[in-house]
C-alpha cells in the first residue's frame, strides 16, 4: 500500500484535460474555466482559475470481501482509450459527520448498495478517490472518473442511481465537472 | 459536528507546556525540547524545534453504542486540574493501512479492546486524536492526553495495556512526550 498521493486539480487556461461543462448539482457552482490540469504530489500547482486538493487514503467503509472484489475487475487511470473524464467534488452534511462508523457505513451500503452499484460499472468506468475535509477546502471528495466514448451512457446511469440514494441524501454541494482530451 | 479543528504541536524555547520527557518507544526519536505550545486553526504556527501537525476528523471506527458510552463520561481538554499531559505521535506499518476496513476494525476492538479500555479511564485521562497521514508529515497519528498528577499511575497502566495489544504490533514508529504546566 502506497503512501496518499496529493492530488491537485488545477483549472485555467492549460492543460491535458479540456472542460467540457461545469454543471452544479446543489449548492454553488464553481467558475468556469478551458482546461485542467491533474498533479500528483506537487504541492505547488495551481490554475489561475481554480484549484482543487485533496489526497488517496485507505479505505473507509469497503470489507476484506469488497476490496477482492473491486481488485478482481477495475482498472487503472490513463488508459489510452480513456478519452472522457469527470471531477465531481461533493460536500457532506454536518449530520452525516456526527454520525457513527457503522450508522455511516449502513447508509453507504446495506441502504444505498454504493459500492455494489459502482462495482456493476467496473471495469469501463475508472475511479479514484480523493478525501480532502481534513485539508481544509471547501469540498469533503474529489472522485474522478475516466471512460472511453463509448461508455458514456453507461456513466450518466451510473451517476443518476447514485444520486437518487439515502447517502446522497446528505449531500449539501456537489458539482459534476466534465471533461475530454 | 464541529469541521476538523487543525493542531500544530510546537515545540521549542517558549510554551505553555513544560516537556518533561521525551522517549522513543519505537523508530527515530524527536529532538529533545524545553517546551510545546499547542496552537488551534493557526497553519503557520511553528516552533524553533519542531513542529508536528494533525486534525480532529469524524470517528473511524468506533459505532453508535461506543460514541454513546463514551460520551456520558469524558470530559474536554482544559480542565484546571489536569497539569499533566502527554503527546504520543505513531505512525502504522504499510501491512495496517493495506487492510480492509472491517479487518482493521477487528484487529482495533473485537481482538485490541481498544475503545473498551479507554473507556476505563474516562473521565481521569481526557484525549483527543489527531490525524495526520494524509498531511504528509511522518506519522499517522497524535494522540493527545491531559491529567491530573493524582491519575498519573492510571495513566501509565492505560498505555502499558495498550501497548501490548494485537493492534500494536502494526505500529512502527511511536515517540512518548510527557508534559505539565
Amino acid at each position: 500500500m502506497p503512501p496518499p498521493i496529493h492530488v491537485s486539480f488545477a483549472a485555467g487556461d492549460t492543460g491535458t484535460w479540456r472542460i467540457e461543462s461545469v454543471s452544479p448539482v446543489a449548492g454553488e457552482s464553481l467558475a468556469p474555466a478551458a482546461c485542467l490540469s491533474v498533479h500528483e504530489n506537487a504541492p505547488n500547482a495551481a490554475g489561475n482559475a481554480w484549484t482543487l486538493r485533496g489526497t488517496t487514503s485507505n479505505t473507509r467503509y469497503t470489507t476484506r470481501a469488497e476490496v477482492a472484489a473491486l481488485a478482481a475487475v477495475q482498472q487503472g487511470l490513463g488508459r489510452p482509450a480513456a478519452t472522457r473524464a469527470a471531477l465531481i467534488p461533493i460536500r457532506k452534511t454536518e449530520a452525516w459527520w456526527a454520525l457513527a462508523q457503522d450508522q455511516r457505513r449502513a447508509i453507504i451500503e446495506e441502504q444505498s448498495r454504493h459500492i455494489a452499484i459502482g462495482l456493476e460499472y467496473l471495469p469501463p468506468i475508472a475511479r479514484r478517490l480523493h478525501h480532502c475535509r481534513e485539508l481544509g477546502g471547501p469540498f469533503d471528495f474529489l472522485t474522478w472518473f475516466e471512460y472511453a466514448p463509448e461508455h458514456a451512457d453507461a456513466f450518466e446511469d451510473l451517476v443518476r442511481r447514485l444520486r437518487a440514494t439515502e447517502e446522497w441524501s446528505y449531500v449539501d454541494r456537489e458539482i459534476d465537472i466534465r471533461l475530454s482530451r
